[in-house]
C-alpha cells in the first residue's frame, strides 16, 4: 500500500510539473490525430510542436523535452524522418515515446516499429494488446496467447519488450498495464465509449510524451490521467463526438482531488 | 410502394450489419477530413484504416472490406498511391468508393477522378452536382445543363456515368439522388446547415465505404443514414461547430425507429 | 474618433461582404489545423480551398480571391510548393497572407518565412510576437526587445517589416496590433483560454485571407472578428474543447450589433 500511495503522490506531482514547466514535446504523428493530440497536450499544460522535417529536427530536439513517434499513417517519405528524429533524440538524451499503430497489420508497420524500438536509447512504448504482441513477435508469442483482444494477453509480450530493450511498455485496454523491467502496475479507469473516438490511444501516447519530458519515464502518470479524464468525459457525453470535446475540457480542469478519488491502481 | 418498403428494410438491415460486422474500410482521403471521417466510421460501427503507402496497400486490401478514395488534397505523390490502391482493390474484388472532390476545378482533379472511374472494377461515385457533371464531361453535358448548383442538373451526368462504367452514382444536394443503371432513388433528408461543416460530403463517402463493405453497392444506406443523422444533429446545433460534433453522437445512437420515421425516400 | 468610427463601419461592411460574396480562399496550411481553418472559413461565410499541388495551383489562383500560406508543418516537399503558389498569386495580382509559424525556432522556418515575405507582391503577415521579431531579424532587434512574450515587444519589428516590404503586419497577443506603413491600430478583445486551442492563430490567419479576398488588405477585420468571437465563445466554454467548437458557432452567428458593442479598438 505504501508503494501505491507513493505512486499516487508521484502522479499528482507529475501533473503539477507538466502544468508548471509546460514542456515542449516534439510529435511526429499521423495525419488523423494531429489536431487532437496537439489539443490534448495544450489542455494538460504542455507545449506541442508538430514537426517532422529532417531540416529542423536537430534544432527541435535540442530544446525539446521528449519525442513522440506515431506510425499511424506512415510511408516511405515519413519512415526515414522518424529514424532520423530518433537519432536526434538519442544525441540529446531525450526520451522517445513510440505508438506502434497497426503493428502486425502490415510488414511495413511491424518493421518500422521494431526498428525504432531497437534504436531508441530511452524508450516508452504505448500500444494496444495486438500491437504489443506483434511488436514482441515470435519469442514472446511462443508462450501462448489466447485472448488476442484483451490487454491481459499482451502481458508476456510487454514483459519481454521491457526486459529486452530496457524500456517501459504501456498496454491499453479495459485494463491498462504499465510494465517495466521490475514491476507491473495495473490501472482500471476509462470507459467503453473511448474506443469510439479515433486516436484516443494516440492521445494517450502524446500525453506520455509530456510526462516523459518532466521525468516520468514509466508512462504511469499519462495512463492514470487519460483513464480518469476519459471516464469523467464519457459520463457527460451522449456519444463519441461529445466525448472527444469533453475530454479536452476535463484534461484542462482536472484537479488533484478528483484524480485521487477516481484512481483505480493496483 | 412495396419496392420502397423493401428499400427501407434493406437500409435497416444494412445498418445492423455494419454494427455487427464492424467492417474494415481503407481510406485514402484528404488531410482536412481524416479525423472526421475516421470518427464517423467509428460512430456508425465500422473500423477505419487510414493508410496510403504502396508498401502496405496489398496487405491492407487483402483483409479489408472496401476502399474509399477521396481526392480532396491530391498531388503528384498521392495520385500514384490512389491508382495502386485501386489495382489492389480490383485484385481483391473489393468495391472502390470515389469522392471526386473539386472535379472540374482543375485538370489534375478531373483527370485523376476519371482515371479512377475507368480503372475500378466495382465502383460507387459520391459527389455534388458540379463534380458529377465535370466527371461525366462533354458527352453528358451536351444534353444541356441549366442549374449548375442543383443536384437535379447532374442527373443526366449521373445516368451517363452509371451506364458507361456499370457503377452507382450518388449526387448530393438539397435532394440526394442514388443512380444506378436501372433506377434513380430520390432522398430528401438533410439540413441547410450541413454544407457549413467542412467535409460533410467526404463523411458521406466514407460511410458509403462502410456499407459497401457489407454488401450495399448502391450508396443508398449511407445516403439515408447521413441525411437523417445530419438533420437530427442540425436541430440540436447553434452552428456548424456543434453540428460536426452532434453528427457523431447521432450516428452512434441512431435507431431503426428514428430512421424509419424520418426517412424521405421516393 | 471619427477615424475609429470609420474603421468600425468598415469592419461591419467587410463582414457583410464576405458573407455575400463567399470568396474562394486557397490555403496551403499545416496538417494540424486544416480542418479547423476550413471550418472557420465556412462559418464566416467564405469558401475554403485546401490545395497545394503545383499541378493545379495556377488554375486555383486564377479564380480565387487570396492565398493563405502557413508554415506550421513545413518540409522540403512543401516549401517549393509554397514558393510556387506565391508566384501564381503574384501573377494573378492576389494578396498573400503569411503565417510564419515557429519562425525563429529553426533556420528552416525563419528562412522559408523570410523568402515568402521577400517575394510576395501584396502581403499581410499574421504572427505572434516572437515570430514577428524573428522574421524581422537583427535590424529590428537592434532597437532593443525586453518582453519577448508580449505583443508590445514586437511593435518595432512589425513596423520595420511593414515599411521594408510595404505590407500589413498583425501581431497577436493579449493585445493585438495591426501595423501598416502609416498607422498602428490596437485591439483588446479575446480571452486567455484561446492559446489553449491549437491553431487559434492559424484560424486568425485564414480569416485574414477571407477578408483580404474582398478587399481588406490590413488584417483589421479578421483581428476584430476573431477576437470578439473568441471572447464570446470562451464565456460559454468549460475548457478548450468547448472553445474550439463554440468559436465556429459564434463565427456563424455573429451579428453587427454584437460586433460593435464588443469591439475594443484604439
Amino acid at each position: 500500500m505504501t508503494n501505491l500511495n507513493q505512486k499516487k503522490q508521484q502522479i499528482i506531482a507529475n501533473l503539477k510539473a507538466v502544468r508548471e514547466l509546460k514542456p515542449l514535446v516534439v510529435n511526429i504523428t499521423n495525419y488523423v490525430v494531429m489536431n487532437n493530440t496537439a489539443n490534448a497536450l495544450l489542455a494538460i499544460g504542455a507545449s506541442p510542436i508538430m514537426a517532422h522535417s529532417k531540416q529542423e529536427m536537430a534544432e527541435m530536439m535540442s530544446f525539446s523535452g521528449a519525442l513522440v513517434i506515431n506510425i499511424g499513417t506512415l510511408d516511405s517519405v515519413w519512415t526515414p524522418r522518424m529514424a532520423y528524429a530518433v537519432e536526434q533524440a538519442n544525441a540529446n538524451n531525450k526520451v522517445v515515446v513510440l505508438d506502434p499503430v497497426g503493428c502486425g497489420a502490415s510488414q511495413l508497420r511491424t518493421e518500422t516499429a521494431r526498428n525504432i524500438v531497437r534504436t531508441a536509447n530511452k524508450l516508452i512504448v504505448r500500444g494496444n494488446a495486438s500491437e504489443i504482441i506483434a511488436l514482441a513477435g515470435e519469442q514472446a508469442k511462443s508462450k501462448g496467447v489466447d485472448a488476442l483482444d484483451s490487454s491481459d494477453a499482451a502481458l508476456d509480450s510487454a514483459k519481454f519488450l521491457a526486459n529486452e530493450y530496457k524500456c517501459s511498455v504501456v498496454v491499453s485496454g479495459s485494463t491498462d498495464y504499465v510494465v517495466s523491467e521490475t514491476e507491473v502496475v495495473q490501472l482500471n479507469n476509462g470507459d467503453t465509449m473511448m474506443p469510439y473516438v479515433t486516436g484516443m490511444g494516440c492521445t494517450h501516447t502524446a500525453l506520455t510524451g509530456a510526462f516523459a519530458a518532466i521525468g516520468d519515464t514509466t508512462g504511469l502518470a499519462s495512463t492514470a490521467v487519460l483513464g480518469i479524464a476519459g471516464e469523467i468525459a464519457a459520463e457527460k457525453s451522449a456519444g463519441p463526438g461529445s466525448l472527444q470535446l469533453n475530454l479536452l475540457d476535463v484534461l484542462y480542469q482536472l484537479d488533484d482531488e478528483t484524480l485521487l478519488n477516481r484512481l483505480k491502481i493496483s
